[in-house]
């Protein structure tokens, strides 16, 4: 696997001991070699993290040089000890690099277990290791990924090369999730890092629209958490002007591709699934209106149960989109599951059932495709299935 | 147990092989020996099976004789056929009872598999039956009830006496409901049946402010079948004027409290359920807010698979809260499970997890008591957990 890294961004991910697998790395610093421009999308739950709090209060900016992470202990629900952790984890990033960038110049991200304060001293020695084994390596750029994971399975990350006329820019993302949120599990985060040369306002534009097609549109169980964050630094060192208009098209495309690719992994790899389900949605009066249904079909326990089981279960799907808030009209309702029709024009189709079954017992991905109409409004997303193993790994006993 | 039968109804509940158990009651008729006040609550559901559209049609109206109900088979998403199937039930009925009363004064239910045609055969003839065997007998309100079950555990009746000075009211209702919908499962029925003189417009304020306390707080997966139905006859025949407005406000308590009696059912009999959980919500800015933040934390799976482990898990419930898409300040949150207090002014709280969690397994209700605040909105909330029986019963291969 080839990846294509952003020049004057270095690396590192180390073991702290935060999370209790033996070696299993916890803190991830990066370090941009010059301030770059920083953009945040975060999450919408009223009851916020400590180290969420911290970055809102400080992007977009145009002065950024570190990102500092940890997994384990998402730092929040932990009152002022938990505010007085999250700046001293900038302040030690600060530090250990002997001052070489400030603390208001460093963001920080938080995941793993709810309501427990950081385990300082870790966290301490994490940071300090880290920032003395900076790279510029894949290596390093994969340690620092492996640092953000929590019940992943997989290691999330995607890179992009772009092409500009004379100009070759680029982009790397790593992300995490699995569950969404709590004791033992966690959260959303993803860096986006690039050397394109961006200002801060067209960041964060660029940041929005991506989160839009990409991580608003994922869900495992649909439960927000109080941690989620999606940082994309921008450091210009690919060097040249300010992007035109034509140019900002091909690095939007990109960027959003690159954000697609790496959100899919979390629902792929949502805890004890055994499907990706990719709910499409084409002919709604909106992108919020097909949204909106995609988002009740894809958050539906009986379509997610249905899938799992491989029970090509339109009747699930079908009623699911009706209840989704918008209106519909049940004639110009057209259902196909994994290319197979199973409903048109509002009425049932007699379809081999045997085979659909088998068409998602063969697929990682079961695809559903609904049209309800012939308007322009559409919209994907993607969710894991619900399977015995879900339910067994979220009621073992955490607290 | 003692019933309290509203004079001049009539019962009948019998088996006609359109569930595939043998001898699973299956089809029910109610009558009332003079024409009854009717009103209904309906799915809001787009998607709306036959039964569903031809009692809207129909209600409110002051002159309704019969209810006929099967099991099995929801009459949902079958077109034309399934519209002159629902309208052929009512004729059925009519002609069954040698036209005491017409198919017009007939209202209909149907509930169980979705997208097949009912078995017209084995419907006719046990609504024939069914007609020829009505009595007022408890045991034939207990069969008519069991004629309403599907993938139901439990029978689900419940009756009050009401006592307005002289005068004695009796109210009976009987529901279903187990999964929400489907294939393989069903929909939420109640029929409400009362003696008491109630005007049209009346019997409608009482129905729909009763269904806002019971039914409409209720959840098992949270997913909206195309059949709920809620029906209310009052036939008058308790006798005496219409009720003054201290009477109403007496009768609609016990209506209320009716309803909640049935409607706990459903999710205590949940698919695969192991617990009741009991969602308390208090001290919001509005009933509507509370009922907001009540159904997210009631449809959260993580928060479900924590009861099922009996894990006192309080950051799933405060971050689920969270994000109800409702005001929320931190400070002014406050937590009890079954009583003991996780998290006081927005700061977890010390508590003996062992013996919390020990409460969870020792009672089938778990009781959760959010406090958001010092204002008067409140709402209470039922849902099942969520288990590995659950998941196990959906995923079955049913289409």
């Amino acid at each position: 696997m080839e990846y294509f890294l952003p020049k004057g961004f270095q690396f590192a991910g180390v073991s702290c001991g935060c999370k209790t697998e033996a070696g299993a790395k916890d803190v991830a610093v990066i370090v941009s070699q010059v301030p770059a421009v920083a953009t945040g999308v975060y999450t919408q739950n009223q009851v916020v993290a400590a180290p969420v709090e911290l970055c809102r209060s400080k992007t977009p900016t145009t002065d950024v040089r570190a990102v500092v992470v940890n997994s384990g202990n998402a730092n929040a629900c932990t009152g002022a000890q938990g505010t007085a952790d999250a700046q001293r984890m900038c302040d030690l990033a600060s530090e250990a690099s002997g001052g070489e960038f400030t603390a208001d110049q460093t963001l920080v991200m938080s995941t793993g277990i709810i309501g427990q304060f950081l385990p300082m001293a870790n966290i301490e020695a994490g940071i300090r290791q880290a920032t003395r084994g900076l790279a510029e390596s894949e290596q390093a750029f994969l340690d620092a990924s492996d640092g953000l994971l929590t019940t992943d399975v997989a290691r999330k990350v995607a890179t992009r090369r772009v092409e500009l006329g004379q100009r070759v820019i680029h982009i790397a993302g790593m992300a995490k999730g699995a569950g969404m949120i709590g004791p033992n599990m966690a959260t959303m985060l993803c860096c986006l890092l690039t050397d394109a040369p961006l200002g801060v306002n067209q960041a964060q534009r660029l940041l929005n629209d991506a989160a839009g097609k990409s991580f608003n549109n994922i869900s495992v169980e649909g439960h927000t958490s109080t941690n989620d964050t999606m940082l994309l630094l921008a450091n210009g060192q690919a060097g040249g002007a300010p992007l035109s208009e034509e140019e900002e098209v091909i690095f939007a495309g990109d960027l959003q591709s690159l954000c697609i690719e790496l959100a899919k992994m979390i629902p792929a790899d949502g805890e004890g699934a055994s499907h990706l389900i990719e709910v499409s949605v084409t002919g709604a009066a909106s992108e919020d209106e097909a949204r909106q249904i995609a988002r009740e079909v894809a958050g539906s326990n009986l379509v997610k149960t249905a899938v799992y089981g491989c029970d090509p279960n339109w009747g699930r799907i079908v009623s699911a989109a009706g209840y989704a808030g918008v209106p519909l009209d049940k004639r110009h309702l057209n259902l196909k599951l994994n290319g197979i029709s199973l409903f048109e024009a509002g009425e049932p189709v007699t379809f081999d059932a045997p085979a659909a079954s088998k068409s998602i017992r063969d697929h990682h991905t079961t695809r559903i495709e609904l049209n309800v109409g012939n308007r322009s409004g559409q919209c994907v997303h993607w969710t894991s299935d619900l399977t015995v193993e879900y339910v067994r790994f979220n009621s073992e006993y955490t607290t």
